[in-house]
């Protein structure tokens, strides 16, 4: 099992600005349970200290790190961090790839377009290897081909219909095939989950706050607006755009509820089935709080999904069964996050 | 009573890269201990980042940091993060203005020579003020005018004569007074301590691994070379290595050893008090393990201090009696750290 936190900046949209601190005190208050980030947005850090804090957690919690890298799709978040999201592609792709040879070898160094760095140590030395608990994720075709290319596993974040993600992975798989001379690790999938007794408060619950978040993604992401269209990296986003416009936001939403995980458990379980049945992954990361839902709400859709699904998705086999809550708004204690 | 931890990078010289995430993870191991950085090195860091980690350290841990700022010495940590020493003090209190404004406001926001950051939000918003529990290290003499600037306390790390920093000390409070029309927080003071039963071997043990830990100070800060003379901003380094050079490592070593505290549980207790009468501090500082001293040796140290000297000091009714220790060198798993 594991716990997952988020990366976001200066907006209600979700907790927290840094998921690799959120991670370290999780570390603190567990024993045994592995950390997620989903993720670490790289072009908004210096990757050197990603390093550092990536090797810095993994040493306080005894290697139970599932690192998740992401390069971010906020217009708010790049001003906010002075970058031009143009940049975020290259950005990302020659940070990650000092960030992963430095897990590696022990030390950072890069001299990119937009990454430069002389070589120094990694102070504490990372101990074991990140290869195979290295995530990335891939909401664009181009993405699931760089992802394939830094010999990185894919995070989906469901966002689009799952047979295009089914053929987008097959085409992941053909390039890491190639690329690595290896078999491509199966993805992990998250997914917004209300799970509840009744089908029909499940219906009407998910249709509320699913619903609700969705609505706070294309407020964080500015979706009504054209900038993504124009936005060099960004074309797969403004086609996006263009089809909430086509299809009004009402239906777009419903388009996203039909994406997620939601009803009785039976309905739950036989959901991610279904998923892992289109797309082949290995764990389920959970969503169980978000937009504002009360937080005992939010803890008894998760407590019974932990007791009436985790167990049986355990059964399969799988590598990790994983749980998430996002920390939500305007609390200052966070216990567990995950978000868009 | 606090655990305190420290920033440094690249070499062998102490732990940890990233003061707040460790603190975040002992905030995780802890309920009710305070949680003290000496230091966040702020121009190593994008200040609005540092700004963040603070608010959300302080949401996890129910506002128990006590944040303590500085500005660096070590070349090898300019040079591994790209930046030219000659900026750290401009940088730092560019950095520092706007994280001190932040996190009283809830934004970012600044128009400096070095550091230039939209207007942003916070998030999570700070819920409780920073001011009194603000401190910074200042060992030249224009750091202590700049922290009174700031309306920040001292943290002393001793590397002068006790009596040059009760004068310093004296500019800095009456500086406060002026800028502020109140009076300066009594300063932290901080100490290298090696506890035991016995005199005679506490002082070969000082002697061994309070001499060690200098030693590495020295090639850390590279105080051999003539850099620092020549580096705008540190001429007061300078002038500490013209010392060291004039009188020899050794000599060097003992006027260091015999600014900090060791000895049996009464003689520790005595120098403590008499530190106190110098500068006034209302808290202290141990570093119980430093230099490669074995962990169950800097166990026994930090156990004896505890149980021996600081019940004692808390019957002064300061505010606060405090406990670190080194995070060692290749061990995964710190507990407590601080450093110089």
């Amino acid at each position: 099992d594991s716990i997952w936190g988020v990366e976001h900046h200066f907006t209600d949209y979700t907790m927290c600005p840094d998921v690799l601190q959120f991670l370290s005190y999780m570390a603190g208050r567990t024993e045994r349970i592995n950390l997620g980030s989903m993720v670490v947005v790289l072009p908004w850090h210096d990757p050197l200290r990603v390093a550092e804090q990536v090797a810095m957690l993994d040493a306080m919690s005894g290697g139970r790190l599932i690192l998740g890298l992401g390069r971010g799709a906020a217009k708010v978040e790049f001003d906010g961090f002075r970058l031009p999201m143009e940049e975020s592609r290259p950005r990302f792709v020659e940070s990650a790839a000092m960030v992963l040879r430095g897990l590696e070898s022990g030390f950072c160094e890069q001299t990119g377009d937009f990454v430069t760095q002389p070589r120094v140590r990694i102070r504490p030395a990372p101990f074991k290897s990140f290869r195979g608990r290295t995530y990335a994720a891939a909401v664009s075709p181009e993405s699931a081909r760089i992802m394939a290319e830094l010999g990185v596993g894919i995070l989906i974040i469901p966002q689009k219909p799952w047979h295009e993600v089914a053929k987008e992975l097959d085409a992941y798989r053909t390039m890491y095939r190639e690329v690595n001379a290896a078999e491509a690790p199966a993805p992990i999938a998250a997914g917004w989950t209300f799970c509840d007794e009744s089908a029909d408060r499940a219906e009407a619950m998910a249709r509320q706050y699913i619903g609700g978040y969705y609505q706070s993604v294309l407020e964080h992401y500015q979706f009504a607006g054209d900038h993504l269209a124009k936005t060099r990296g960004y074309e797969y986003y403004g086609k996006m755009t263009e089809k909430i416009a086509q299809y009004g936001t009402d239906k777009v939403i419903d388009f996203f509820l039909g994406l997620q995980v939601w009803g009785t458990p039976e309905q739950c379980y036989a959901r991610i089935i279904d998923i892992r049945e289109r797309v082949g992954n290995q764990a389920f990361v959970g969503v169980f709080s978000y937009a504002g839902m009360p937080y005992d709400e939010a803890e008894r859709n998760m407590r019974l999904f932990a007791r009436a699904v985790a167990p049986e998705l355990r059964k399969l086999g799988d590598r990790a069964v994983t749980a998430g809550v996002t920390a939500e708004r305007e609390r200052p204690q966070a216990d567990i996050a995950l978000g868009f």
